[in-house]
């Protein structure tokens, strides 16, 4: 990977030719090697130790949640076209004949399915907020949740940074907001230490989503005015354009209002989560140190496959 | 989890009381405590150590697959009613602003979205094959992966071992028609052993696939009098139907023609797998050995947690 050509598509075709990913004919969804598959793993086990002294309860859920959940949350009014619904056929047999017979002669079937109650899971915090809310009033001293997900979001794109299903590693807290405030602050500090510790280059930076329409730049700007979102970022296919490896977000009240999160006297929780894109940092450990992960400096090697 | 009530719905609410399991609001679609995750993930190093000796390739799919690749596979004439393909909005301002007039009404704003290119994966090897015919001609000795994926089936239930998205772990041999058979036929032995040394009754018996339709049913006969698929069969939620919690297949030449997997003289490569379905296999320990994993017999303590 020379630094001449910095760019996706030379960091793809060597992943590719390196068999590091495979394609699928899709862009945007890749099969990973064992090796990659390892680095993500290592990558885990260093943010798990580092957030251990936090005692977070690690939660997981499938690649899929309730539809109505989503619809709940909001994410339809902001992030509408990264979204991917479930649909299954559910007819009988004529209805089957009829979708083969489309099928062989190219034509487009899926209209012959309908909706289930399922969607892909956009980040991994989402199905959590409503778990929490049903357990009852949280403690005062807050709660800390461990996650781990795959994600989806439509928007296929040949750089590998930016896949449509891609794993995302998460620490939520949900508290007051000097206890979130106080979260998310001291993650902008171990994050940064962690990926210097792999010796990755790395600046963090306000930051904010990629909102809908016209209507999102409103909301993009409020987002960056009150400093709710940072990200570190690390140049992968673009020095230019860093790729966001960790995010850092302090939602407010936000999903306290949507799903009711309270304390005991009834005041609202707020919400903080910091989240790591796995492929992502794995891709940059790749770009920076080279595709064979034994060639990669001791200390390197040493933080990930060192315990 | 007493005797007398070896049901789903006695299984499922155990769970839930425990806080091993939480309720999403769809049936079959469940968040997993720390606990369950690590069961999983011991038992999942239990199958790879088992495996080791093979020496098999280690590779990853996400959950998403090319929707190209599961129509050449002939998924939908079998399975029609399992599959879920992922859906998109893909519209502008405008028909945003209808898709949200519509929630709001509580009307279905499912249609307003578009089949993507990305449908769930429904058994771990589906997205293997054709990347291992692009990679050229299967060597004489063959080919072993060792996969291991989340997949979707559309078929929403209250036992919990029936979940909409679960964990398939697989092994995967493509070579001679013998070298296949040979795989499978250790793996029935190998995998019985295993679950035994979890201290857990099973018996392993013929079984075939649930093909749609009238004529479904003659291609599960068939199944049957090829003797194709074993499963082993461990009570979880019943115990006169007991539950597949491994799966021994063998595909004679089916994905060789399919795929065109081919050995350099030109002949078609036949294939095997054996699955094992993390969340069952998971589910039947806490069903024999209660909710409380500090509790479970030694035995099996040491299998999972020894090394």
């Amino acid at each position: 990977m020379d630094a001449k050509t910095f760019d996706a598509k030379s960091l793809l075709d060597t992943l590719f030719d390196k068999s590091i990913l495979f394609k699928t004919g899709v862009d945007g969804l890749y099969g990973r090697s064992g090796v990659f598959e390892d680095v993500i793993e290592r990558f885990e086990r260093l943010v798990t130790s580092i957030g251990a002294p936090d005692k977070a309860t690690r939660i997981h859920f499938p690649p899929g949640m309730s539809r109505a959940t989503l619809e709940g949350s909001g994410y339809m009014k902001s992030f509408p076209q990264l979204a991917g619904c479930v649909h299954s056929f559910m007819g009988g047999e004529r209805e089957h004949a009829q979708l083969l017979g489309m099928m062989a002669a190219g034509e487009d079937w899926t209209e012959l399915q309908q909706a289930t109650n399922v969607v892909l899971t956009p980040a991994a915090c989402y199905p959590l907020y409503p778990t929490v809310a049903a357990r009852g009033p949280v403690p005062d001293d807050g709660v800390l949740f461990e996650l781990s997900s795959y994600c989806f979001r439509h928007e296929p794109s040949k750089d590998p940074a930016r896949m449509q299903l891609f794993r995302m590693r998460e620490f939520v807290r949900i508290g007051t907001a000097e206890q979130v405030c106080a979260f998310r602050e001291s993650w902008l500090e171990r994050g940064k230490a962690m990926i210097e510790s792999l010796d990755l280059p790395c600046e963090v930076d306000l930051a904010n989503d990629p909102f809908f329409g016209r209507g999102g730049k409103m909301m993009a700007n409020n987002q960056r005015d009150e400093g709710l979102k940072f990200e570190l970022l690390i140049p992968v296919t673009s020095i230019e354009k860093p790729t966001a490896c960790l995010s850092f977000n302090y939602h407010r009240d936000h999903f306290g209002q949507t799903w009711g999160l309270k304390f005991a006297d009834g005041s609202l929780c707020h919400s903080a989560c910091v989240g790591f894109g796995l492929e992502r940092v794995a891709l940059a450990l790749f770009r920076h140190h080279g595709p064979e992960v034994e060639a990669w400096p001791a200390s390197v090697r040493d933080t990930l496959w060192g315990n």
